[in-house]
């Protein structure tokens, strides 16, 4: 009795006999510019699983609670369910992407502090940017709901900055997406993958994320491939 | 030996013989779409220039610090000379415009507390929306410096909703724009002018700003003059 709940651009929520937990299928598409491009890329949905497991783990060894409860397949988690807060937090240690295009700025240059950004999480409206003012007049989220994530994607930034240096790439932007508990608990949904991030070789700069897709640059599942080694290294040598 | 040191979408900004001193222009014209339309308006200046000088006039005082030095014709001023801060600081009180569009809103929703959002000015980009975390990685406003700007924003709004009341029009948004001078000191620049904000009549809502040439419902001027006259009413019952 699994009914499909959502199907979203990289992956599948179902219904499990348990309410209070969903199960995530990871697909093997990736989709660019807001979805306007969608592909199939044989074992990209293995990749970016196995990616987001490996992360999800270490942040919570590492204090953070997440949503994750068990893994069931090499492509198929257990999760709990959330009351979804509709943002992206987007993290930016570099200048990269629409950042980039916005504000006329050549990619590359470090933010310090990084700069934090907010979208509404909306397909018809394109995912506008909000800031926290407009979240909280509008009831998306209030003042202090919005701090406290912030200070969790903070936590969590200074986390995977060292996990991902360890591991030979720089940790350029990621997006992060928060959910509440039925008892008001907020902690880290959705997932932390190549399709979520901008991850660079910290030797040549070159793109480890979906911007080999976005620009086609390489093929996304070898990269995404050799992203999971690199961690998996990384995590090893600990 | 005045010389025109920027020709702006509608004002003009003259040298004086004093280096602290700037000499300002109301012209006969108004843009929208970021100056993709722009047209004349025999008058416009005046009533533009009018108002400003009332609100200004209003604002000092209540306390506020402005850079209006001394009006010299019915459409100059004189003004300290400031190194701008290249931010406009957008209050909303309903919700209307852009702010609609973008987050697929009715116009009309009071919003509270006001919405506070700052776009970058650049007319090559297109005045993007900002927020603080960026304004301050990108060395454009310092946080403090920006939440001293909001709490003047913030100020000022109030002040204003209260004036306007009185004068039959709701202050639905508007946009501030401030400068440094020499020493540091933050002050209030630019204007306050319905080419900056929306004011809708409190009984019938019709629009009483720039709406009614970006949305060609009535003649410029004569709805400035109309603006005039119940604001230099409004100050007179005091
Ligand atoms: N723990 C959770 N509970 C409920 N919904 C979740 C949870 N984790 C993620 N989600 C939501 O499930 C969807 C995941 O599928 P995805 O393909 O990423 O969708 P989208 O195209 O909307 O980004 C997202 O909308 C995400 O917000
Ligand atoms: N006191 C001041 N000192 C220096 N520049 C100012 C001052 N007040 C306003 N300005 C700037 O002068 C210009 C005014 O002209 P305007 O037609 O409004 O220009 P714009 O099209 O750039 O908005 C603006 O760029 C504004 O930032
Ligand atoms: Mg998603
Ligand atoms: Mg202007």
């Amino acid at each position: 009795m699994s009914e499909l709940l959502y199907a979203g651009k990289a992956k599948e929520m179902w219904s499990t006999d348990d309410p209070e937990v969903l199960r995530v299928v990871y697909l093997d598409q990736a989709t660019a510019f807001n979805g306007k491009e969608k592909e199939h890329f044989a074992g990209k949905g293995h990749a970016a699983h196995a990616i987001s497991n490996l992360v999800f783990h270490y942040l919570k060894d590492h204090g953070i609670t997440t949503h994750l409860l068990e893994t069931i397949s090499p492509t198929e988690d257990l999760v709990k369910k959330c009351e979804m807060v509709p943002l992206e937090f987007v993290t930016r240690n570099v200048v990269a992407g629409h950042f980039a295009s916005r504000y006329g700025l050549d990619e590359g240059a470090d933010l310090k502090p990084a700069v934090e950004e907010t979208f509404y999480k909306s397909d018809p409206l394109d995912d506008p940017f909000i800031n926290a003012s407009s979240a909280n007049a509008l009831g998306i989220a209030t003042f202090a709901e919005q701090e406290q994530m912030w200070a969790m994607c903070r936590e969590i930034n200074e986390l995977l900055k060292a996990l991902f240096e360890k591991a030979g790439m720089k940790l350029v932007d990621f997006k992060l997406e928060f959910g509440k508990l039925p008892d008001g608990t907020i902690i880290l949904a959705d997932e932390f993958s190549p399709d979520n991030c901008r991850l660079w070789d910290l030797k040549t700069n070159a793109h480890m994320d979906k911007d080999v897709f976005r620009r086609q640059l390489a093929d996304l599942t070898e990269t995404y491939d050799r992203v999971l080694a690199r961690i998996q290294t990384a995590l090893e040598e600990k």
